[in-house]
């Protein structure tokens, strides 16, 4: 039995789980957390400092893929973006034209039995979607069934509005943007129903990462995690590295009210990311 | 400003509004709420308690009708049930047998896209319904269009089942159980797809309480707020009056390990609701 110390200097039993699920949280597959987590159990010695053991996890992790730890470290930026101010289903936005589709932010659109609140509505190549997006802060969760039937549901009504001519506008489908993975149930209903889903992984080659494959597209929280003065600059519609940098910085000064240095030192973070 | 005496001995500002939102949650409507109200203002003096206040409220209420407060009493009843044991769903099957359908707990039933596991189906007059029950502890919230819409995507896959003759069996309706309020929203969207609902007022003749009308269909949580004896009870199937009054002493006493004077207790206080 060995035990660490932890930041705090409290004693703690080694636990080789914990290594199992940081891995697990960094996007490693199965077979490599077990990897790790073996090797650190045969690295770590009485008295050694959490710190210590962290070091050796990320030493190792990077050795997998240098990948695991940026994948990460941008998950948790997406997830730490205000609901309270719908910031994620302004990004998602921000994204989109990114990647070349043209987007309307919070549209209203009739349907035969309500009026419903979509968060975008995105158009590319003559296909015209209707976007719901859903953030959840805990995003090691998944986006379960109910969400994506409830979607469905949105569409059958808008479309049905349109073939009784309630609405001259007609969409080609409903997109379901999340940042968390999909449960398989959500994911063969959908299938089913041909409605097309992005999940943080999924689907392989067009999932929310690979749409924000782009650095600028990241969302400014990944450049601290101190809220404050993120805040100031997502509240003010700057939400992605690329809002920060191509903005100038007198503007910046104006419309944030802070100091030239402080702007230009995020500018700088945000170069070297 | 009258200060009122607080049951902690502190004193506080006499609150009107206070008074209005304890009638409120009582069942009572708009104008009583603020006839009550205006009398208890008039009545108060520096220094009355909380509890002689609440005695005015109740005589109050129990003037314009008796039967506020046992209404209340039975609403909270129900936000008690336990929602681990799906509490909630059992005593729902439970009511909807007593009001004469037939009745299956719990099935699996295919649709084209998935299956959908069903809380219950009832059948009575011809009619047979899909039945989903949504169970609020805090049975003061809205059942919004999320919960609607999602059965209506349920029904309409069941349906589109039976239709491709994927399965045998035919369902009239599905059937939205809740113990709360249904938001607008959610009443104009099952209005316009006909789907049946039934809330704690609604529909006005066809609430959940008319359905639970009778006084052994009360859920057996009425009796008391302490849970520890009440939790024996409901994990062994006694969820309603009924299911105690009905039940052999003897019986009782081997299935729940209580003596036979526990029981008796118990039974004398369901028969003096």
């Amino acid at each position: 039995m060995v035990y660490i110390i932890k930041a705090n200097g409290e004693k703690e039993k080694f636990d080789k789980h914990k290594v199992y699920r940081t891995c697990f949280k960094a996007g490693a597959d199965e077979r490599i957390c077990n990897e790790i987590a073996d090797y650190v159990e045969n690295k770590v010695y009485e008295g050694i400092k959490t710190k210590k053991i962290f070091e050796l996890v990320y030493r190792k992790l990077s050795e997998y893929s240098g990948d695991f730890m940026a994948r990460y470290k941008l998950r948790e930026a997406i997830a730490r973006l205000n609901p309270e101010n719908n910031e994620f289903e302004k990004y998602i936005c921000r994204i989109l034209k990114f990647n070349g589709y043209q987007v309307e932010w919070n549209r209203i659109i009739q349907g035969v039995c309500i009026e419903h609140q979509i968060d975008c509505i995105a158009v590319k190549d003559r296909k015209k979607y209707l976007v719901e997006c859903k953030h959840h802060i805990k995003f090691h969760r998944c986006t379960d069934l109910d969400v994506v039937m409830k979607c469905w549901a949105v569409l059958e009504d808008i479309i049905n509005a349109y073939r009784k001519r309630i609405i001259d506008e007609k969409f080609d489908n409903i997109w379901v943007i999340v940042n968390t993975k999909f449960s398989e149930h959500a994911k063969k209903y959908a299938r089913a129903k041909r409605l097309k889903l992005t999940g943080w992984n999924y689907p392989p080659g067009e999932s929310l990462s690979s749409l924000i494959s782009d650095k600028i597209c990241y969302p400014i929280t990944i450049l601290t995690n101190s809220d404050k003065i993120i805040e100031r600059f997502t509240k003010s519609g700057i939400l992605t590295l690329g809002d920060l940098l191509e903005t100038r910085t007198d503007r910046l000064q104006k419309k944030l009210n802070l100091s030239q240095r402080t702007i230009e030192k995020y500018k700088k973070l945000a170069e070297n990311i």
